[in-house]
């Protein structure tokens, strides 16, 4: 990445811890973004190693975070950062809170989908599953995206995908009712679909967050709860 | 509260900066335990004027939550704290994350109350949710209390209570799908219980983080993941 998203310092070092934080940030994301797709895979073709996989990984998610929020409040002790670059580390401290969040309910997809391995598949094979991880996924990637280029112009556009995953949920949500009321039978298995459903949608809710603030980075101003961006958690 | 709880700092203005933001956290709290409170009584006994006030008030609660996180991030920028007076103003950040979402969580609970006054009241007045809304209300009351005092031992004791929360909010998922496979006429109003004890129990969840904060805080080290406190979200 380019050297100009920091000020000039005086202490290369201190350049290189700030770079080093980010870098350690995409590595807990691109770990986070995997534990999504690999959940919900487990879950569409009831694959059981895959979930138990995930549930599995969930430990490394939550290492990165302590390591990372360590980090940055050394560098907020020793260094003293001010205005972008303290800035910096703020967004950085509230980002891997959302992006631990979203490794927990990636975990818990996958103990859904562990779950209904145990039981008759359904004739769709969870298509309202794949289709809302597909959209989640998405706005999860570019949400990585626009916090590793920094950009806030991208990251306002990134958060609009998160009303499109509202409506689906709440489509999905109405859809599994009918089934329920039916045919009572399917009521256990439906429920394992909605929470798994309602993770998901968490999950983009938890993507929107860090678009905001890399928004409040790049912006110098606190978005949250303005009619720019409402955040629906 | 007692002065000892800060280090002694040359400038009294810090000291003052310190402490206003710690009564400011109190008031956002005491604001998100009224709002908790007061979303249960208006699911519980069908009050449709509190459960609009209690969605109404969480704008109150999400202001709260920008203005401390701006006064905290001035702080850092100006005061540069070290050691003690940095962990308190990070264990803030944090704590203020949880406190608004916990407002988020309350207002949930409204809005399935608002939902649920117009279908017929349920012979057990909703005992379930009132039950489990105690519960919460009790961690939350405990977690802000220790958040006053700083005291991590309590903190500890406060933590485990969530471990009770899970296992009612549990009993009462199992108790609302057996009343949905007897009687499929049940099954939206069941659906709505339990957005509501879902909601209460993710209240629990966030208090126990506010607990770990303070141990955060007091301790100097982060016990987020590790065995003594396990976090379930």
């Amino acid at each position: 990445m380019s050297e100009n998203l920091f000020g000039q310092h005086i202490s290369k070092q201190f350049n290189a811890e700030l770079e080093d934080i980010r870098n350690r940030v995409l590595t807990m994301g691109g770990l986070v973004e995997q534990q999504v797709l690999d959940a919900v895979k487990a879950l569409a073709e009831g694959d059981l190693l895959l979930a138990e996989k995930v549930i599995e990984r969930d430990h490394e998610v939550n290492a990165m975070e302590v390591a990372i929020d360590e980090e940055c409040t050394q560098v907020l002790a020793r260094r003293q950062p001010a205005a972008s670059d303290l800035r910096l580390v703020v967004a950085v401290i509230k980002t891997i809170t959302d992006l631990e969040r979203i490794g927990d309910q990636a975990e818990k997809v996958a103990r859904m989908g562990a779950h209904l391995t145990k039981i008759p598949r359904p004739e769709n094979q969870y298509i309202e599953i794949q289709h809302l991880g597909e959209l989640v996924h998405r706005i999860l990637h570019n949400a990585l995206d626009v916090f590793a280029r920094m950009e806030s112009q991208a990251a306002l556009e990134v958060t609009q995908e998160d009303a499109r995953i509202d409506r689906e949920y709440e489509a999905t949500m109405r859809q599994l009712v009918t089934f329920m009321m039916e045919d009572p039978r399917t009521i256990k298995r439906s429920l394992d679909i909605m929470w798994a459903a309602r993770a998901l949608e968490r999950i983009g809710d938890h993507a929107k967050n860090i678009c905001e603030y890399v928004i409040y980075f790049v912006e110098g101003k606190d978005v949250r709860h303005t009619e720019l961006v409402t955040r629906r958690d």
